[in-house]
């Protein structure tokens, strides 16, 4: 199978045959990284820029690490030190970007959609790192991956995934992707964390947090930013954690083989806690792992794979 | 022809010449970034900082990319974070730099004659990349580039400069380079921002803008600063526009295969309308993309070419 | 002799022996950087990190020009824009971090002892370069390698120190490693500025400036924060040059042949004068190339060398 799509802009827009074709490719990479020489010469000559308009550690450091075990070069522009601060239109700093003729752009962006405004005006390939709350497809793509490694398939498993629902770009990614791909995803969170309409993603909502974990085979757990607490009513930490946080007593409600997750980075004692995040059951570190390995596939995929060597 | 320079300061000390070797040069460094795989190895093992101390985009990005498509290696230190913060001289943190033994040092200062200082003390070479308001030759050397690569030649040609002369290196560099290569230079200003003296770059002061833009070649905008407009009793950037923007019935004055250029960030509808900037005469993206073959002639110049190869 | 340690945390737990194979491995190191192609593809493949959690230009510049000049991909995160901002723990972030499949982190962080808490975490190498005012063991292996190289060795000299002693990791790092390898190490400052009990690590405390450089082979000067001279009831720069600033007439009271150093950045004026700076005793810059050479050699002893190729 060839993979024909220029950019990866979000999960909706995948088909399965895609994602697994993704998810394999990414799962070849994977041993590039345990080589004594952790190197391929695969883009080389392959210009990435990374363009990331909000902070950022593991995401960009991952994207950057892909790179450069494809051999690809890989520059970075921050927002400050920018012509942005100096009045520029986004479009017309992504414009003089493309001038300089990169082959991937991988971009993060304050605003839900920047990167569909950005990849219909370029004609190299942009990569969405994170739009506002709307999509991040590299880090579900990486859920995904670390899903399928350690339960064979994802098609029949149940994931709960518990926490901010509404401000997460990684829990509309991942609940897109999970079902997708057959899972059943069950969501949970304070009400004010929850969008209407969630549901048509491909999720339902459980009326607590117990029932969301019962028999779920895999748990991901989202950060929750503590300046939100106040509006959600919680009083402190310590009652988020009360009712929303994943503890030892929880996990045991799971299937007996279940599998923890979270995106990073984590609030120790607030959404998790330390035994379960440090625990048997965590791949927390195996997502991160498997993030250079993931993007690592959709830049060779994007930038230097079938869509460009075949003819068919 | 050989160049012989060890520092590229500004466009001044560079004869007609130097300046045609170097766009020559450029012109053949324009198709690496053309390829499939678009990096050289000209330049490896070559050690390049990128010494900004005032922000940019565009400009260090450029340079940055030029390094990596000739193999070069290269680093980049800032202003926040280094040791001038601690009160460490300008020529310490050179001295300091050189000690590292680079073989380029890109350099970037708001203070006018900075890049002079450091040439005259370090025994590798230095390419300005802008002092403060004095000037910025690889915008100059890009911008000769494009009308060159667009018009065939510049000798004969008549250029419009419309803006902010007084605070703006890259009108002080490109007056000089332009009217060195044989054009004639036009400029038109707010009063306040014509600095006494300035014919004896090489240039002539238009009494309009009309009479600045008539019968032009190519017509240059300026990016305004906003935070000057008040200095210029300009109430409004409506106003500015309406005296000293560039739009379509003012393009319409000038030569019918006019080229417009503007060395970026634009501020959009205020020196230039939307309808220009990116109309069929505007070739303010090719200037960017110009820019980093021109840098990566400048390095190879400098730190790659004949200087250092040939015997004569 | 074969370098066995994971990490390069300290001069304190380096043997003699050790010692000497890093600066002799650092001498190998340093004609690389003399060559028209300064590179050298020992490292190819290696993945480094920069993990610099205080402001740095020159030791951070040195590591990554160091880890370029060995082929190996360097990748750097820095305090803002990171994790730890959102409020992540450093040892989540540096678990993070090894996910990713480094072989160095090289880190610099504001407390004393960071580095061994992740040293002792992670699988891969770690180099501290500085632990809040406890050790930055490359500066002090950079300061011997410079000593040995202008001296032929380091046993029977007398090396003076001047400065704040109590707040610098550079003077700890120093006194134990010129202690070590045979000088006498004989220090001078403020009363404010000797910590109680620094005669354990392996110096004399001297009753004057002047005492201190009497017949002194070597004479290190520290940096002065200046916002500290006020805490020692300094009323000014100039009171303090008097009584602890080096000065051609404190140098006269030296050896003959005395080598003044400095770790940089420099107070001119205050702790040194810059006659004295810049004057021929000074080997105040080949400090910084030899750093280069020196954190070449780190990386290769740990990352590259017979660490890992032997099987004896």
């Amino acid at each position: 199978m060839r993979f024909t799509k220029k950019d990866i802009l979000d999960i909706h827009s995948l088909d399965p045959a895609e994602i697994t074709l993704i998810l394999d490719t990414a799962m070849g990479m994977k041993e590039i990284s345990q080589r004594p020489v952790k190197k391929v010469p695969t883009l080389r000559g392959k210009t990435i820029v990374l363009f990331f308009q909000e902070p950022s550690t593991r995401t960009k450091l991952s994207f950057e690490i892909a790179a450069k075990r494809l051999s690809a070069d890989s520059v970075a522009i921050a927002k400050s030190g920018s012509s942005m601060a100096k009045g520029e239109t986004l479009m017309d700093t992504v414009k003089n970007l493309e001038a300089m003729k990169p082959d991937v752009i991988v971009m993060r962006h304050a605003s839900s959609g920047a990167a569909y405004l950005v990849a219909n005006r370029v004609n190299c390939s942009v990569i969405n790192a994170g739009d506002g709350i709307h999509a991040h497809p590299s880090q579900a793509l990486l859920d995904m991956m670390s899903v399928r490694e350690k339960k064979g398939c994802i098609k029949g498993l149940k994931l709960a995934m518990i926490g901010d629902i509404a401000h997460s770009r990684v829990a509309r990614s991942d609940i897109i992707g999970f079902s997708k791909m057959g899972a059943r995803v069950s969501v949970c969170a304070p009400q004010t964390m929850i969008p209407a309409g969630i549901e048509a993603l491909g999720c339902t909502v459980a009326s607590s947090m117990e029932a969301c974990v019962a028999d779920a085979d895999v748990i991901m757990m989202l950060r929750i930013q503590k300046e939100r607490m106040t509006d959600v009513l919680f009083p402190s930490e310590r009652e988020y954690a009360g009712r929303f946080g994943l503890n030892s007593q929880r996990v045991a409600l799971a299937h007996k083989d279940v599998t923890i997750m979270h995106p990073g980075p984590m609030n120790r004692g607030v959404e998790i806690s330390s035994d379960v995040a440090d625990g048997k059951y965590s791949m927390i570190l195996d997502q991160v792992t498997n993030g250079v390995a993931l993007r690592m596939a959709l830049y060779y995929l994007v930038a230097g794979g079938s869509r460009h060597a075949d003819t068919d």
